[in-house]
């Protein structure tokens, strides 16, 4: 599940209410404590390492506060200086928590689990960098791209290359299998995609594969992008649930599919969650299929449909859920 | 242009300071002149009457407000005693505004221009209804759906009987065509969309659906939905950006398409405006296509953009856009 150490669990809350945002994510400790939370709980395939997509940011100068509407970048980036304030990192000396918490989960998961690490894609984090914060239409950073190219192909050539060594230096630790979240690239036209997200993408996970740690792929609102990821360097589509998963599957037949529940549907009933998660198995036949959400959990679900979801997933027809390492 | 009488015009602005949002919904005389805004100073090839889809639900009993950050509806529906104080209504008695815009644009454009109405559709007006007003998640309606399917059901029903006649009586006296607007039936899953919206938006056209006036519907998001929103008994489907042109006609080959410009491809300088716009011509190769944005224009859109992008569209190969009453 994305963002399956979250606060959806009374004992994440807890950890929680006792430190900030970002301050849990550099606590090695603790970090690792809540990524172990739902692996013990429920049982998961995959420890997720417990981090933000923006922790690499702050490691490259950036300024980011999580306020309650979400994260928020005081100074965005506005012109060419605004990028050359910013800096590649080495990771075990800027951010020593994140290996340490990868290797921390390696060794706790033994062979019980495959340890999941995970980075925003650079046209993603320029949305939060550009826009300083979330946004509705990402009107900034869709007129940087019309106006100022060059600023933003400075900027995202930047995340690519330390993105793809940030999460190099993870598997090299002990990450098993890596996921690249684009999440807005879906907010693109398939033309823009291909000149403003893809490249990047590609770029990151050029670098970052090492060890034959496969690489996943995910973009909120994918269905009109398929073809063009099955070009990224990706071995794995995590698909979001606006399209199904026997249309992607014809659509990327030589991929292994992530996904797809509304993440919304684990609001309903256990015996509805049941239902439908059975429908999702089904519907790919167990085949080259990692059973996910369509994106990240919410935080309102209630925890016994959380492990009505994983349970049924280990059940329903015997199917044992293929180890990471095996994909695709 | 969706939104095409709206902030990024001086003019509607100028108007806008004098008098609040859903007011001058309500003013036919100030409403027609807002809507022949656009029509005046690009010679639009089609008057889009001035509204806002939540004008029908303050005549059924809804409270709405239109605040900074968006409408607010104080208080959602959230059981079958809520839909219950709901009614439906007599355009002619409670919203005779609406049909005295009608005839006063139908009396305007003459023979120049097609009048086009549009409402929203029952899943994306239900959103606004369940959860006071926009949301990211759409929990609250997504979890009714699943706890309290009766409820939503019986509101689904009332609104697609009351927007069905709301936009019969519109195209009555003059209305050429409609657009129904199930904005946020991308946010549902394949599945949820024929459970939840496309029987709504059928029952909806077959009321309205009078003097052979194409109805047009346009989903945010819709790559996913496109061969099930064939069967809606939509004459023209209305495609976001998300997906291309080209692969839209590839599925629905049946359809007359409209859109599909990114709305943020309107801050580009103009002349990366006139390229694009030909691009978005030239993939269909002016067959059965009505340009349009994917989506309503940006507030911050300069007006010689948005003159750029019609003016292309009007010259381009020298194309003539067919007429609203020709279609399909």
């Amino acid at each position: 599940m994305m963002r399956q150490a979250g606060r959806y669990l009374p004992e994440y809350r807890e950890v929680r209410e006792k430190i900030g945002f970002f301050e849990l994510c550099a606590n090695a400790e603790l970090a690792a404590e809540v990524s172990l939370q739902p692996f013990r709980r429920f049982g998961t395939d995959a420890v997720i390492m417990f981090s933000d997509i923006l922790v690499p940011l702050r490691a490259m100068g950036m300024e980011v506060e999580m306020a309650e509407g979400g994260p928020r970048l005081p100074h965005p980036i506005a012109s060419m200086a605004d990028v050359g304030k910013l800096h590649g990192f080495d990771a075990a000396k800027s951010t020593p928590y994140v290996l340490e918490v990868v290797q921390r989960l390696r060794e706790a998961a033994g062979d019980q689990a495959a340890v999941l690490t995970f980075a925003g894609a650079p046209w993603t984090l320029a949305c939060y960098m550009i826009e300083g914060g979330g946004s509705k239409s990402f009107s900034t950073i869709k007129a940087m791209l019309a106006h100022d190219p060059q600023t933003l192909e400075a900027l995202l050539q930047l995340l690519a290359e330390t993105i793809g060594e940030f999460l190099a230096s993870q598997v090299e630790v002990g990450a098993q299998a890596l996921q690249l979240f684009d999440t807005w690239a879906g907010e693109l036209s398939p033309e823009d995609y291909r000149r403003w997200a893809l490249p990047f993408e590609r770029r990151v996970f050029q670098i970052a594969r090492r060890k034959n740690a496969p690489g996943i792929l995910y973009i909120n609102g994918c269905a009109g992008l398929l073809e063009d990821m099955a070009t990224s360097g990706a071995d794995v589509l995590s698909i979001d649930w606006r399209i199904e998963l026997t249309e992607a599957r014809r659509r990327v037949p030589a991929f292994a599919l992530q996904g797809n529940l509304d993440p919304a549907a684990l609001l309903a009933p256990p015996r509805v969650v049941k239902r439908r998660t059975r429908t999702t198995i089904d519907s790919l036949g167990g085949q080259a299929h990692i059973l996910n959400l369509g994106h990240g959990i919410l935080p309102t679900t209630p925890v016994e449909c959380a492990e009505t979801f994983v349970q049924t997933a280990r059940t329903w027809h015997g199917i044992a859920v293929p180890e990471m390492e095996a994909l695709p």
